[in-house]
């Protein structure tokens, strides 16, 4: 199956990803953390800003880290040995093909890659087959439906739904962090817990307006004038205001809102057969071993 | 001036109030406590839901709880009287002509009232005059473009549209929670801090589905059909569509996020005549009494 890659692979793009995984690290990843030894699958690691902050504050794990793009995996690679991180071995290869027998894995993180899938629910579906009974699967996603900002701008919000419609036409959905636990439900995960992770920008916190107004956000919005024009979802004037007016949220008086999903799920240990003989032992006052 | 109150004041809107309150207190007056004997006043009690909640968190404070409409005000008395709460003294008056003099209260609290005024900036500016200085000042509104949901649907984004639209033609604005950082700076206060209280509703909060969802935000919505229909902004058949997909919002699959926004600002001690004085003796190396 074909994809395109909404975001592309143009050397601009790195350096937004890399800026959005500068000013969001607490924020995302304060609380992610693998014990000794374990191994963690990396589903999607693109060019591996997400890697290298999961093998910085995870030392002692090891990290096996997939992405489909060959070129995306060398500036990873890059990335990881510029940090002197032994921690991390990358391999080329499709989510839906992916080429690891059942129970490799302890635990599993997906972050930025479900909702530029055409069939998240299938993934992680996949997903859970790698995974060892009891391991974990943490999944962090955007929601493009979750910005919104002041002063408030049609335009802006025409420019915003540019990238939602490319996005969706290149088979994604840029609004799916919202759906991160029916998703994880659907699939058959237990303990699922799924918490808003909100970016709130005002003049208060200069770092955000940098960083994620301006360099992350409204660059990524930018990143899909030319497509957006191409294909008549907008012309030229209009794309143009609403990016005005998304930097206008950056001035001293502007605010700016977006929420990231953070997900987490366990594999139950036993299959539903197991975990059904174990209800009608309970329930006839018996014992499971 | 003469104004509407978008919800009305009827006694099944009462009730929601009561729920509203009921379900989001921690999240929202969690951190809201007055010290022993500081005098607050509480702008827009309305029947009393946040007063009692006030009034119980910090019962060694006084407060002063004002409303415009007199039946409002009955209804709140009696329910400060049924909590037994000896320190709330109730007084019908206006926003807009305060009957109290300059630096009156230590403290000012306001919850869901800027959003309903047409001039939220000019009352901000009459609520400093009667603080003291070094006094603060607590508000806290929503904000109707936070909503989002799963599963999507464009009849929900319409029947909830009318409800901000019927809000401006009554002289409100149910998009003002985001603006509260840039009110409060334009209004002159210091040490602003705003933070968003999201509300993230899913299967696993079974309380906010019922308290939240449902009885809050749906409710809400549902109570401006009469006057969205008698108006021309929709259809019955529509607008029902719309609260239809509301409710299946909080079936055990769906999702519904909303975000309130809570802001602090301080009334500086001495006006900017002395604040520019105090900068001026420091960059001299001079210092100030």
């Amino acid at each position: 199956m074909k994809q395109r890659y909404v975001h592309g692979y143009h050397p601009h793009e790195h350096e937004r990803l890399q800026d959005q995984g500068n000013s969001l690290v607490e924020l995302i990843h304060g609380d992610t953390a693998y014990s000794r030894d374990s191994l963690v699958l990396e589903v999607g690691c693109g060019v591996g800003v997400q890697t290298v902050v999961l093998a910085q504050r995870s030392p002692e794990a090891r990290f096996v880290a997939i992405d489909r793009s060959k070129a995306s995996l060398a500036i990873a690679r890059r990335r990881v040995n510029a940090a002197h991180l032994p921690n991390v071995e990358f391999r080329q290869a499709n989510i839906f093909a992916l080429p690891f027998a059942e129970h490799s894995f302890d635990h599993v993180f997906v972050c930025f890659v479900l909702e530029h899938l055409p069939n998240p629910a299938r993934a992680l579906t996949l997903l859970k087959r790698v995974l060892k009974p009891g391991g974990s699967i943490t999944i962090i996603e955007g929601d493009h439906g979750s910005t919104y900002f002041h002063p408030e701008n049609a335009a802006a919000r025409a420019a915003i739904q540019c990238q939602v419609t490319l996005q969706a036409h290149a088979g994604g959905n840029a609004l799916l962090g919202r759906q991160l636990s029916p998703l994880l439900i659907g699939a058959g995960f237990g303990r699922v817990g799924v918490q808003p992770r909100m970016v709130y920008v005002d003049a208060s916190r200069p770092d955000l307006v940098e960083g994620f107004t301006r360099k992350t956000f409204t660059a990524m919005i930018e990143g899909v004038r030319a497509p957006a024009i191409a294909t008549g979802l907008t012309t030229p004037r209009r794309f143009d205001a609403g990016i005005r007016a998304l930097y206008r949220t950056a001035r001293a008086d502007g605010v700016f809102c977006y929420t990231f999903f953070k997900g987490v799920g366990e594999k139950l240990r036993g299959g539903p057969r197991r975990r059904l003989r174990k209800l009608r032992l309970r329930r006839s006052g018996g014992t499971d071993s």
